[in-house]
């Protein structure tokens, strides 16, 4: 599964142009991509990062690190995902960094997302659905979640944000209207984020294998 | 305008009830409500604050402060607002504390609104509508606002919630459909909380006087 996820993460490059700032996500395929951007990295004019750890990696490389506020709308951003439904629309958070995830793909015009086969599904909702939640909420967000959708929230526990919140998975959800599911959730008091990306799904999909696909 | 404040204040002890654990707003007309719930206290179970300002004075007076993930849902919460329309809907965030003001709302039974008459308006929005952002979305927010709503938001520099988020003052809204508005905006990335209270909108309003008002 590692060679498709590099395989997936250097396709990628092929979207970056001379001069751009690229968006770069979080996560294990996003690492392959970090170490392919290293490459070529006197070709771009810096990343914007959605992770410490992300934020390390390129450091470690020698890329420049941007802040979005003075980075304006980005041309790219690359990130990987949990799972990826025919329509590109996508669960993220596994790796617990989907509000900053999110923000920079909202806020980028093209968002090639790259994973390994395995992340394919025609239905979202096998992986749990994260949700980022503020501290105190957490037992608020939980209820609604059962009685709104059904889905059993299961705490995190131990694991804070880079925003110093908490994460709820929300297993046995089986996500027919990913659109709704999003706008719903995200009307629950305490909630930051959701990681369910149907409003702003990927525009390009690349999955790994020899060769990689692009949908 | 602080006489108002008081009677409204004093008028909603009326409805805390004996063994209670009381939900707690924040700013000025809430600060008489907890001047006042101090000369109750040994009827009350405790209470859960919305920020770490209402926080101090409940402690300075020895009210026992509870975690609302171990409190449950709650019988009430009694709080201020900045703005309130006929249908009892608010608009709320002018001291920053929205996010968990809007949590405890949600995970109350009866929200109890005191107000002084200035707060009495006909259409939401002559007031700057607050939304609490995290800190990389300041940018990608702003320029949202502007497309989805018309609004001009504009950033109160300089101050961090108790989340440690930033807040954007939207002004120049005329919030015809507040339900929509506030559902809308919940949609943006990077928004944690909108200061709109039009899907949990108020229980009961009480407008400071000789009487009081109760709506």
């Amino acid at each position: 599964m590692s060679e498709a996820k590099r395989q997936a993460a250097e396709k990628a490059i092929e979207y970056v142009e001379d001069g751009m700032v690229v968006g770069v996500g979080t996560g294990s395929t996003v690492a392959y991509f970090i170490d392919a951007l290293a490459g070529i990295k006197h070709r771009i004019a810096g990343a914007v990062s959605s992770s410490m750890q992300s934020s390390e990696q390129l450091r470690r490389h020698g890329i420049e690190l941007l802040d979005l506020n003075a980075a304006g709308p980005l041309p790219l951003y690359v990130d990987g995902a949990d799972e990826c439904d025919p329509h590109k629309r996508l669960i993220k958070g596994g790796g617990a960094a989907l509000t900053r995830e999110k923000i920079i793909a909202g806020a980028s015009e093209i968002f090639v997302c790259v994973i390994d086969p395995a992340k394919q599904v025609d239905v979202l909702g096998r992986f749990p659905l994260p949700l980022e939640v503020i501290p105190m909420a957490r037992s608020l967000v939980a209820r609604e979640i059962v009685s709104r959708t059904g889905g059993q929230p299961v705490w995190r526990e131990g694991t804070v944000t880079d925003n110093g919140n908490w994460i709820l998975d929300v297993h046995g959800l089986s996500i027919i209207d990913p659109m709704d599911m999003e706008s719903t959730l995200n009307q629950i008091p305490g909630v930051v984020s959701v990681g369910l990306f149907a409003r702003r799904p990927a525009d390009v999909v690349i999955v790994g294998g020899a060769p990689a696909t692009v949908l």
